[in-house]
């Protein structure tokens, strides 16, 4: 079950939170939590303009190798705020709904 | 299992994925995909600079917001490449075993 | 002339920066202006990632009129800012004498 | 004098465009041409979501350096794909008019 042995992000969350205040040099993980929120955040843009690039691009290995440094850094960033995955998760729940999907319709074709 | 109920990447990815091919006047989602990735990739990277911004203020819930829009936009660009899940998750499960974070961390690094 | 009167990008500064406190119902500039830095920087990001995904694609004209877009939503931030676009072009000619560049070479290389 | 031996911007367009074709090891120029137009705009993406984030930052003399940074990227990628700076000035010179920013505000209001 997925409640118990978690999702592929779940567990990746635990990994990379219980890295927060180790010693910056014992990881890459642990040196991008030392930088805090706006290191952090600034090599997620780097990530994602990476994933756009190869969005546009015919290979898909690299999409997926894009994708997942981006998710990778987006859940450091979770860490470093102290911001469950469970939150996000919920965030996403609320709106996949059909009726959660057409009201996010009605806000982004104004 | 998450095979049989999901996780909610997985079960918004379907949702998503369903809409290929639909009219783009029907949903945000059909609208976005019938744009194609390119489209996607630069509502993408757009909300991960809201994303970005967020980071460095100090509210929680809407960090977490811009993280839900951030994900729904990437499960967006997969649909439209024909990209499973999976095939993400796969790539962070190869790191996120200590060896696979250790073989990130030498590479990240340099 | 643009050498008698200013550059283009001064120049539009200068027509950029007459619009703060204005009706921002009375030009896009001005409703820009009145989102503040935060709202502009989201746009700047955006218009960013819609230059580098021009950039990969093969289309000159569509190049240009991305780069135009991104220049001008940044000379928005600097008036909203209060940043006299003097200030970049000084940071910028401090690097672009031989030294200048050959020192940046050294810390970019590291 | 600026006004008399061209500006900033086109001045050290001209000393990157110069490095093109030479030794990546030469100079930082010389390797991110080597690198082409999408290596080139993963870095301007970067240097916008770092631009975005001292945006909504303090400290004028970052977003000074930040937005310094981001042209000299922008610059650079302008130079790989043989793109002169006027084209783009005259890009926005068409837009700096007022019957040009309004054309804008009308498209950017939608």
């Amino acid at each position: 079950m997925a409640e118990i042995d978690g999702t592929t992000l779940d567990r990746l969350y635990t990994v990379i939170a219980a890295r927060r205040g180790a010693d910056p040099a014992s990881s890459y993980t642990a040196k991008l939590l030392a930088e805090g929120p706006a290191g952090i955040a600034k090599k997620l843009g780097e990530e994602a303009v990476e994933t756009a690039i190869e969005a546009v691009r015919g290979d898909d290995s690299r999409l997926v190798a894009e994708s997942a440094d981006l998710l990778y850094h987006l859940l450091v960033l979770w860490a470093a705020r102290g911001i469950a995955p469970a939150e996000v998760w919920r965030a996403l729940d609320a709106r996949s709904g059909r009726s959660g999907i057409e009201e996010k319709n009605s806000r982004g074709k104004s």
